[in-house]
């Protein structure tokens, strides 16, 4: 997995993980010495994401790499340029590490193909979205003490599993890191991988908190499932009363996750959002940190984890 | 006001416009060290505005900041993330200051409830424009020589008062350097709390050279007055022919000034606009300086105003 | 033609050529010395072309310039602003080179009026892209084995010649060069001014490998040609047989070229794109050299080309 690609964490190990949140957090420490000097990191936004594109952004401004962004916005996107066109001509033109969010599944993986710099992959479709996944678990790491401690505890994956890039990233990440997975969703919302994944199905939050869930990992509802007449749900308000986490699940120690941007009141009442057992701003704070550490990896910078 | 925040000119001193303004002018001199080496400031724009955007972005790039653009088009906004979630997640990114432009009166403050970075205001709305003030004060200052020479100069401040948060932060700007302030505008675009302000009323640009105004300020029209069924104003035409500054009005030392962007031929004939009584390209230079000078109080670099 | 202002290659000399691209050489090599630190470069694109817009940008950050971007998206120029008022903004704001895109002929020198900071052209409609033709012949150089090289060498523009900016640059290049031009076009496509050119017209792609040519230039289709009922062209399948190259055309060292982006299976044949024969990977490489040394020269850090 930590090859110089990152295109998904399926078959992460558990070694690898601590590898990449250790480089990540010596660097956010401000001692990790991470130099992105001289590196071109091009991102390549086929679709909107202003919090993942920003993050990226930073984590390599910050590490003093020359930042090059495109979009889908005023691109040759719009001129028909293909994706394996746009990669090639980054190429050309000398990126060092080249960060792709696209639509489609397995976008990351057929541009890597095509250049010699790294791609990472920033969210593809329904497939992967791998850094994601590791910004969650150093929030998570920092919030109970450290990446050990992550170990025997219980995570709730809750909402659209089926349609989620991220569940497809932090399952397999929470896993590999020695926790518990369950998820919370309707029939009509879970993948048919969950045979493979073989994770108990719990009915509601409320079952979650009776399962012993320590964390309530959130996962967005696309708009087009609230505001169209999708089968998929009954209606958001019913949605929310079985997927939505609100301040009676708050209880003991109970953290709240989400990859953002929250559809307030729907998967997470507004005033658990920025509450004391939300994680939200830990997760964007943490996405900087882990993002100058995979494009350390990426670029060369870093060929292995701290010592 | 001076605070770290930068959300209006209400109620703002003379001394404090004095202290910004000469430290502008030190940094602009070139001998201010203002270095924001360091400092991430973030731009966050909900409404599009291309002058205020790169000034802001150049005062904070020529003094070494890392800066990070957001803006309504391609962003977490189109997926309905508030202003809120915004300024949260810009906060956890790290951001020293948040410069943010908005189509809401009071975005601005809301915003820096949800911070503990400083929060400039690029504009909300009909509400304020503190550094377009502050800049214009600042252009006007070299023109007539010092900031103290602007005490006891006439400005007339001509056209839509009504909606223009311009005309809210360069009043009490004007009035606070001892300028006498009178405005030029039908009663359909004139604001309720003139009662207020208590200023006089001048029916034309030709009344307001006859009263003896040093400087025409002009504020822009917006698009939406001129082209649709707008019961504000009978034509465009019209307007112009009472409230346009044309080259008849150049008599004297007359200075004209605009915000930007002009409506050439509405608000300024064409051939004033870059004429030598035309202060219109010194405010846009004036912008860099003084926004940098902001910034510097906004990240605490500068904690006080040069001795 | 090399005086500050980046205008046209109409009338450059075959000295002027070389001293250009003598210093991207170096420049590319390393050890230039090419210093833009304390520089803005302001790319001013009133016309999307992600690759254009981003070879500046990365040619002007590389060196070390301050760069700022504004496009027609988001811009002033929703507001009506002109280019004029945008230069005149652009030049306030302390610009020293301004580089314009544009959809109307003559706009940068219309630009380069209102301004004392050095224009460069980056295409302006259908007029002239002086530094695509810049790159093409540093890439065929470097393909080659030298500029010299270039001298007696026959070369096909193939295409839309009559709508091409980038015909108007590249043929008075290859000419100044020394190389053998001839076009490969129907009529309708042909402009009036091949009078004055006097070149050789061949009817087919087949024709100009018969003709003995050695590079074969493509000029992009736009797509309103290909999806209207245009005039011009009977059909896109029709437009490829006669005008598109593909792989039956590379033999002996025939190399294909192309000002991307490509429409594959229109001008070029999807296997021929990214074929050894292909030199369209060297061209956007060659451009980040080749504009950092047209940078250099119109901020005046670069006075003479290298000894």
């Amino acid at each position: 997995m930590l090859s110089r690609n990152f295109l998904t964490l399926e078959g992460v190990s558990r070694e690898e993980l601590r590898d990449i949140l250790d480089l990540a957090r010596v660097h956010a420490a401000g001692h990790g010495g991470l130099s992105l000097v001289g590196r071109t990191v091009c991102l390549a936004f086929f679709e909107a994401s202003t919090r993942t594109a920003v993050s990226f952004e930073l984590a390599a401004r910050r590490a003093g790499a020359d930042v090059i962004s495109i979009s889908e916005k005023g691109s040759a996107v719009q001129k028909g340029e293909s994706l394996i066109d746009t990669v090639v001509t980054l190429d050309a033109l000398g990126a060092d590490a080249i960060v792709v969010r696209h639509p489609s599944v397995g976008a990351a993986r057929l541009a890597a193909r095509y250049t010699d710099a790294a791609v990472v992959n920033a969210g593809d479709g329904c497939g992967q979205h791998p850094t994601q996944a590791l910004l969650d678990l150093h929030a998570l790491s920092n919030a109970v003490g450290s990446f050990d401690e992550l170990c025997g505890r219980k995570v709730a994956v809750v909402g659209d599993v089926l349609h989620s890039r991220v569940a497809r990233s932090v399952i397999p990440a929470f896993q590999a890191a020695g926790m518990e997975v369950a998820l919370v969703a309707p029939e009509t919302l879970l993948p048919s991988e969950n045979g493979a994944w073989e994770l108990p199905i719990l009915p509601s939050v409320d079952d979650a908190i009776d399962w012993g869930a320590d964390v309530l990992y959130a996962l967005r509802l696309q708009n087009e499932r609230m505001t169209s007449e999708s089968p998929r749900i009954p209606s958001v308000a019913e949605y929310a009363r079985y997927y939505g986490v609100a301040r009676r699940h708050l209880r003991d120690d109970v953290l709240v996750m989400h990859p953002g941007p929250v559809n307030r009141g729907v998967e997470i009442s507004g005033d658990v959002v920025l509450s004391d057992s939300s994680l939200i701003p830990a997760q964007v704070a943490a996405g900087v940190a882990v993002r100058s550490a995979v494009l350390a990896y990426a670029t060369g910078v870093a060929q292995k984890a701290v010592a």
